[in-house]
């Protein structure tokens, strides 16, 4: 079990208000608090507070979601080189260490070492701190750099500071050089070309969303601006060897080309929208620090996805109403791994899968193409009305199952807690996986801190709505005083100027609505406080603000949504 | 269509916090206004407000949830019985007319005459104004008495005084007499005998919710206290010849006895909570004068439902996958009626009624006994998840049909709107009916404006939650400080004492949860704030306040639930 415990009074700023794109800041001057003191104030400092010294800054940023928090520091951590040369360099004079001694090293009790650019270093007593929690282990008795390409996080100063209280030794010279020609490059040298206009959160793994301004152009998000939500490398696939597995139905193991996919099943199409459990994050972070990517209000995006229905695979692979006595999920497993060969894993309960009406689809195409690199090519889940998280990429695997994916994601990750749990009384196990989204809407325009022009006498105020669960956004209530008047929006669910399309089926409302009201520039006011909140066709509501749903995580950020904008009077700048 | 709209500016009292049990004076004070004053001054004031005037007070209580608004009052009228006699002594010296003559004014077009007793009316101009809508043509050219028998809201000074300003003549005596001796009597002589703790809310239809404390003692409600919402008088129903017809569906309509519902069928359980769509309305009310009755907390109540499942009876009528290409809901109508003969109806989606997870029951057993007669003996349909009016009681007919029920109460009731939306603008048309209800929770113990003694040092807070379309309640949030702070509520479902109950599968989660948290008293406090929300398994969580999501027939009221306790302090009544 990952341990998670919050950093008890240990950050040098306190709580800080994050902005937008620039992450956890609180978190990493822990960091540094911690590690850039002596190894003797350490101890003295273990002394004073006991064991939960020790689980300080263990978990800070577990989950791959908090890989940014110290990523976004890199331009610090170059600006710095000096003083990481000077770090390296105090630590000489050491003990030499064949391979073979360090490899002996991999487990609490035996110790826990591991080698970096020719460094030997016992790290047992930081094992229970790392912000990732126990996969630390898996370089135990190994060399650390083939993780720390795969998690650029952990590319700064201040990483390096801490691994440099540790050392013990040095490794041989013959082993150093075996090592070197083992080392495998940077698992994201092949990563797909990019749109320019995304916002990116992380480059490694890939995290972006397009501008709000843009994504709400598009009834239809084109695929290049989709945003995009990898947690390891992009993997590279190749089609014709390419198998899919599924496991867990009579018959034993299905296993089918890409060929067979494609063409012994019929091809159905659904339009959905996609969000990432984290889309908003930026408005708890407001109120206080979170775990996570700090997501503005476009992690979501909504496209037309085609392929063959899981449901018509399952029951191809023996699925029948015996296997609904034993099974209750549908785990997924992705091709993209960490350097250990894990790979990226969620479920979706067995009645979702199954369901005529859940039009889970295995997809293949994207907006009517191959499904982009960073979609998954060449097949991934789509789970329409639930989370992003479970809608796997560049699927793998497909197993039925009596539990849930054990994977990291499914049950240390994604879930949503009370305001008053924090890391120290969290319990993971207390809480569902996150499956269907609640209801949803953001202002796109106008952006926040934007001027209107007096002269204009009107403005014009558009955004997008979407629940989950297939629950249809039936109106958008807009207000331009914070809430004390409303005004309703109307709704689009096609491209301007297209015929709208029949509202859907009950149950199967995938796809967002897009929406716009314009409005009167009100007399007297000289800013305008915009508030919108949605409705869905179970009259579910946006709670009002974000302090009574914040959570630990930073997820299910769905309080209406505010953007202040100010009103410029006619010649006021002359 | 019913016109509906507000009375402009009529009311005598303005905006007006109406507490719980005593609804509407506002309206009542308009109606006085309006027609206390004599017919000169009525048609001057016609003239100058033109014909927003006829509208001002038409559709005021449509919807038998309406009738409360006189109906509470009847205390009133009764103390001025001496106005009432004056008022119909005042109106002598009329001419005489022949039924045959009333009989002939029975449209728009030909004026609209009515009697009571022995008085002829002519009220075309009021048609328009009458608070319940068009319903009133249906006494066009007859007596109003068994109209008004149905409907005991008419019971009331004011609407005598209105009415008499429309006395055009009177009835010859020959007609009056054979009038008298077809009059019915009271079509709520035969209701049955009700459970003294309930608070009733409304006598004719009957209209009752027990007390919240009494309420969340029992996972199961008690038949006796569960609240009771009747739109029209209980029907007798002779249960041996009573039949239930299914139409709609191939090989014409499937007439079942109900021995043969029972005996047919598999007898299927399941534990539902039904909930009113008014439940809570009385805190719309204190934001701003709502239509409807005006129900506390306890609108909700949670049994446990044996009957045929409606798919098992659909299948049986020739449903199959061919009427799914034409059929979108399944309408049912109640054999309760009013004078007219048109009797309760609503309708759900086909693919709730057909889903084999849907649990639809055409139940004829509540809490292990036949169904009591104020909850629909023999046969009511119980639809969970799914908003208390859709749940038709008495049922007489299942129909399957392209279209939703044609009833008031799916067509021009039962729908939510924006805060924004008054009598003037809205458009029944635009919202759909409301089905699944969103989440939602309330504070059973302790009442609000509670006193609790310091000496006990903590507090104990109890309530209920429950989600519509299946969603399982995963976590209530209890404040004491008005939602600054938040603690976990332990949730219940099953009695108390009781081993849990396993958790449903997703998406049926019908019956709520009872939830109780013991809390130290906050050393500094006078007095608690104390605030539930509840959380489903979709993550939807309750809105903060009431005002953004008032609406004008105060349904959905579905806020955190606040209660005020007051700490007392040792000796401190010495």
């Amino acid at each position: 079990m990952l341990l998670l415990r919050r950093c008890h009074s240990l950050t040098r700023f306190g709580p800080l208000k994050t902005q937008r794109h620039q992450v956890a800041p609180a978190v990493v001057s822990c960091a540094v608090r911690l590690w850039s003191s002596s190894s003797e104030d350490r101890r003295s400092y273990q002394r004073v507070h006991g064991p939960s010294w020790r689980h300080g800054l263990a978990g800070l940023l577990a989950g791959t979601g908090a890989v940014l928090a110290y990523g976004l520091h890199h331009h610090k951590a170059e600006q710095q080189d000096t003083v990481r040369a000077k770090t390296i360099e105090k630590t000489s004079a050491f003990p030499i260490f064949s391979q073979e001694e360090v490899t002996s090293h991999r487990s609490l009790e035996d110790g826990v070492w591991v080698t970096y650019k020719g460094g030997v270093y016992d790290i047992t007593e930081f094992v229970a701190m790392h912000p990732g929690g126990d996969k630390i282990l898996l370089a135990a008795g190994g060399a650390l750099e083939p993780f720390w390409a795969l998690y650029a996080v952990h590319n700064q100063e201040h990483v390096l500071e801490m691994l440099s209280e540790y050392k013990v030794g040095e490794l041989n010279a013959d082993d150093l050089k075996k090592q070197k020609a083992v080392q495998t490059s940077d698992p994201y040298s092949s990563e797909p070309e990019r749109h320019p206009a995304l916002r990116i959160n992380n480059l490694k793994p890939f995290n972006a969303e397009p501008p709000p301004e843009i994504l709400s152009d598009s009834f239809i998000t084109p695929s290049a601006i989709f945003f995009k939500r990898n947690h390891l490398p992009v993997p590279q696939v190749d089609t014709a060897s390419y198998q899919l597995h599924v496991e867990g139905l009579p018959g034993g193991v299905l296993t089918l080309s890409l060929e067979e996919l494609k063409t012994q099943f019929p091809k159905h199409t659904v339009t959905a929208t996609l969000q990432c459990a984290g889309n908003r994050r930026s408005e708890m972070n407001e109120v206080k620090q979170v775990k996570g990517l700090n997501w503005g209000i476009a992690a979501i995006s909504n496209a037309t996805w085609s392929g063959a229905r899981l449901r018509d695979v399952m029951l191809a692979a023996g699925y029948g109403p015996d296997v609904a006595q034993r099974a209750f999920h549908v785990q997924f497993e992705g091709l993209d791994k960490d350097v250990t060969g894990s790979t990226y894993g969620a479920s979706i309960p067995l009645n979702k899968a199954v369901s005529e009406e859940g039009d889970v689809l295995l997809a293949y195409e994207m907006n009517g193409q191959d499904l982009p690199a960073d979609h998954g090519y060449p097949v991934r889940v789509v789970v329409p009305g639930t989370v992003g998280a479970r809608n796997v990429k560049w699927l793998g695997k497909i197993i039925v199952s009596a539990e849930e994916s054990k994977s990291h994601w499914q049950q240390n990750d994604y879930k949503g807690f009370s305001p008053g749990t924090d890391w120290d009384t969290v319990d993971f196990k207390s809480a569902p996986a996150i499956q269907e989204l609640p209801i949803q809407s953001a202002i796109t325009s106008p952006a926040n801190g934007a001027v209107v022009d007096r002269s204009l006498e009107e403005v014009t105020v558009k955004g997008y709505a979407w629940s989950g669960g297939g629950r249809e956004v039936v109106r958008v209530d807009v207000s331009l005083d914070g809430g004390k008047t409303w005004q309703v929006a109307q709704l689009r669910s096609s491209e301007k100027g297209q015929a709208p399309e029949p509202s859907p089926p009950p149950g199967r409302a995938w796809a967002w609505k897009l929406w716009e009201v314009t409005a009167p520039l009100p007399a007297e006011a000289q800013e305008l406080e915009i508030v919108c909140k949605a409705v869905d066709n179970s009259y579910n509501m946006q709670p009002d603000t974000v302090p009574p749903i914040w959570n630990l995580r930073g997820v299910l950020s769905n309080a209406w949504h505010r953007v202040t904008v100010v009103i410029r009077e006619d010649g006021s700048e002359e």
